[in-house]
């Protein structure tokens, strides 16, 4: 039998088939989804749970007069694989390839470009409101996780959009998950009568629970949806991981990503080789921290995998809180339990501690509580790509009064450094990256006891150049300064507070390049630059970093390497800044 | 008759006074709140509206060993009377005065630091979860206002609080009212039969409603909360300004806040005699833009009045949108708005932006949508204190790829800063501080035209030192240059981009001092030492700006100068930069 979706290059194709042919295209979807994300890697148990509502969503609406919004995107593969993408899905996830999420600037038909949940509700009443302002027509429909239903954002949106005002279509994409099982009141309630009370409360019409994966009852209520002059709320129930038995039969989160080649023998083989994460050794030296400490108490933003502690929370089931998509919460909530006198740890993802920047500031330093913040991701992420790139954590938290800031070189580092923020009397962030744990070079002495100022990689003594850096990009200043005379590599360590004399003592070299893994604006070369102005000092500084650009998805290492933040790239800007005239 | 009030030094003095003593002391309570505010200002709507819910709260619940945390702490001026402050209430929000809000500092009876809202439920939770790891009893309360429930972090903890699990109090203090009416569907929902199964369906137990200026129904209510195994919300309706005729008649606001003094022959006199502010300055400037382009509409999260848009919304009520305490939907709803081709100007404090910071560079600069963001409030905000400090929009949005950041010296720059961010294909901030407009010296043009690099003040050639500032700071320094030989002043205007000639020019004089009122850690000091670095130039630079620590409540004008933020303190800076040995 021919294959269907080889000639779909858009939704209109789509619209134009028999619907009897729907239920086969469905089918060659899974396998295509299947198939993709076994060869490179992606999300794929929120976007097999969402095969028919993609297909249903673009028969009834008209995309782009029409604009559908996904939230995340984690669900919308099959959206890009209809929308005339398909031949460079193999692509996903890579330099110069399909986006990992949605984009606009990629295709037409992605309405709103998102890579962290909770958006779609405000984006869509804004995008109708937009249109009535200039009296264009077209429907708007927020398609959205019961995971969003988690973060505040989404009841902001709710709340302004529910009642007679406009007709806002919002499908709720309902598989009873957030990356792992969903959390709280409000999911629960979903899948109870009082759904329907819930939302007619919000001020929208409810229709359903229908089957997600039935297509004739699901596009009958999107068509009624659609017919509506009031905000409406379709309530599909699906199953994330649909189709495919290995993603079904994953209890800890229904296959919601997988890596390449991960699917063997019809099992999902979760395997890095035996190679430690950062996640992993800090959440390791937190097992022990709750060990030796009942007051310690660990909590995350519905990220147990990404942050490594499904371990953690089946060993602590009381200790260990996932708070679901609500990072404003996770960190306020920490708050509290430090004002009760626990030790909370937050794990957070650096691009996620976005969401709580006033929590941090407001909640946590302003009253100086002593919470301590795992900041994973910071810096370059790969194949997640411009939404989660770790690129303002330093330059934000560090401009706040009594936060201390520090970041581990080699995974050894962090059991000390978990040590001393859980002694401190505040707040203390610990930045890391995504990925596997550098081997510990001879020349590194990994961190014991407390943690203070900076420490000397390389040379302390050296009369020409010091490379000052942050995190794992120690190592390879101590591969570049290896091979050069008179360079000395200074590990940063602390941001918050700076090592004074150990700075002072590499301006006397007179050339200093500062390296990290975030922005150069307001990061740690700032604050170097504002200790040598303060201490009256002008050795030649060079500032390394994240550019001023939006990091694209790509591989860390091909970028880090572009970026110059590798040895080759340290060594080429340590000599350029020799070589510059003043 | 003897006052009670003055005998009352702790909760425990009210627990043991007879219970029909009680509604005299809500009497005096109304009388005392009435007198501090006549004097001193404060916020006195929604602390009249509170005084029965205060009193039962504390006859029923044991402070401290019970913690109460009352959201924002607009409603808890009776709280503070009734523990122990009473005598010091003159010298409320006023430097080393009773703070603005609630601060454990300063009460043990205060559980909460707060002056953003939404917090308290979370925090609450913490607190009780604390407590169950530590071991520890005790009753936990988070008193919120409906205000608070526009506001998705009280969701987030809503959503993690209900259920079967601790018997968290939420104490809902409903008066219909958020600095002005409260908007959307969940405020409106309260005043229905819906509330009862809105919050059951959250899976806390619901009491009410019951009429919060009764005493007995109260305290009934409050104890059965407080002997509940499971989480409880007890509903109360309130009126805002209750008990004080010129609030009470106050439609706006329902006297929210007021002056000292602007209480006169039984009315609320709103005169500042005739001096316009920013915010006014601004709002004329928007409203003249929105007569010449259709397409441009304003939004602000529950900020009417403070953003001096009251008048706009009356004069477009379809192009203005309130959207509640919501910060993170103000940004997203204006990303939707862009996105549909109307051009949204987001007005914001500064501080309450830190809530949207993801919003910013996520759903905003990202996709580079050109939303206007007129940041208000920034730099020192006087009698609000630590809490509203407007300190980090700078540092923490300049280094977002793609966001124009420029800031007026003047009212009269404001019309063609907007101008110039309305033609512009991305995003933009135009910061700007709380208070009165400055006149314009001879030596100023204000702005005209398209904004683009810095200006001088005074004298773009003078060969000792030069200002640079941002704001209109820019006034002290050109007071400050005007009686010394060789110095000059550049408005640096834009932070983003930065001028590079002009301030290669100002490295020309050797000696540069950057005046910013905001952090000087990554602030736009540091973005001029960044570009200093980029160029191999090194003249000697001094920061002035926002210490590294959190400034509190007091006269911002005194507070500024205690900075060295005004004419003299600059003097000084820039004579001991030149003095400074290298």
């Amino acid at each position: 039998m021919t294959q269907l979706l080889p000639g779909i290059h858009s939704p209109a194709d789509l619209r134009a088939l028999p619907e009897s042919e729907l239920p086969r295209l469905c089918e060659e979807l899974r396998e295509e989804i299947v198939s993709i994300c076994g060869r490179v890697g992606g999300h794929l148990g929120a976007s097999l749970g969402a095969v028919e509502l993609v297909v249903a969503l673009h028969r009834v609406f008209h995309s782009p007069q029409d604009s559908i919004l996904f939230d995340v995107g984690h669900q919308a593969y099959a959206h890009k694989l209809l929308t005339g993408r398909r031949e460079r899905m193999g692509t996903l996830r890579q330099a110069e390839g399909i986006s990992p999420f949605l984009d606009p600037q990629e295709s037409p038909h992605d309405a709103l470009l998102a890579g962290h949940a909770c958006t779609a509700v405000s984006a869509a009443l804004g995008m109708l409101e937009g249109r009535r302002v200039l009296g264009r027509k077209g429907h708007v429909v927020a398609v959205v996780g019961d995971g969003a239903l988690t973060g505040g954002l989404t009841f902001e949106g709710l709340n302004n959009a529910g009642g007679p005002r406009l007709p806002l279509v919002v499908v709720l994409n309902d598989n009873q998950m957030s990356i792992s099982a969903n959390v709280g009141a409000i999911p629960a309630l979903l899948r109870t009568r009082e759904a329907r009370a819930f939302f007619e409360g919000l001020g929208f019409t409810y229709l359903g629970p229908v089957d997600g994966h039935e297509l004739g009852p699901l596009m009958a209520a999107l068509r009624e949806a659609r017919a509506s002059s009031r905000p409406v709320v379709v309530h599909a129930l699906t199953q994330k991981g649909r189709g495919f038995p290995p993603a079904e039969e994953d209890t800890q989160t229904r296959g919601h990503a997988m890596g390449p080649y991960e699917w063997r023998d019809g099992k999902l083989v979760r395997s890095r080789k035996g190679q430690r994460t950062f996640s992993e050794a800090f959440s390791a030296a937190l097992e022990e921290a709750m060990v030796r400490d009942p007051r310690v108490v660990a909590v995350t933003p519905a990220m147990l995998e990404g942050s490594a502690m499904v371990e953690l929370k089946a060993r602590f089931p009381e200790r260990v809180y996932d708070v679901g998509i609500a990072e404003q919460h996770a960190v306020t909530f920490c708050a509290g339990l430090a004002a009760a006198g626990a030790r909370p740890v937050c794990a957070i993802y650096s691009t996620f501690l976005q969401r709580a920047y006033d929590q941090v500031i407001h909640d946590v330093c302003l009253p100086g509580l002593p919470v301590v913040f795992a900041v994973d991701r910071s810096g370059l992420v790969g194949a997640d790509g411009a939404t989660h790139q770790g690129t303002y954590d330093v330059s934000s938290l560090r401009a706040v009064p009594g936060l201390g800031l520090m970041a581990p070189v080699v995974g050894e580092d962090i059991p000390a450094m978990l040590a001393t923020a859980l002694e401190a009397s505040g707040p203390t962030v610990i930045r890391f990256p995504r990925g596997t744990l550098p081997s510990v070079p001879p020349e590194l002495q990994p961190q014991v006891g407390s943690v203070q100022g900076a420490r000397w990689l390389w040379r302390a003594e050296a009369p020409h150049l010091t490379l000052v850096t942050l995190g794992p990009l120690g190592l390879s200043a101590l591969a570049a300064a290896k091979t050069e005379t008179g360079w000395s590599v200074l590990d940063a360590r602390c941001v918050s507070p700076l090592d004074e004399s150990a700075l002072l003592k590499a301006a006397d070299s007179g050339h200093v390049v500062v390296v990290e893994e975030g922005t150069t604006r307001g990061g740690l070369g700032s604050a170097v630059l504002e200790l040598y102005a303060a201490h009256g000092r002008s050795p030649r500084v060079k500032l390394m970093g994240m550019p001023d650009t939006f990091v694209p998805h790509g591989d860390a290492r091909v970028q880090r390497s572009q970026l110059g933040l590798d040895a080759e790239g340290l060594r080429r800007a340590g000599h350029e800044l020799l070589g510059a005239k003043r």
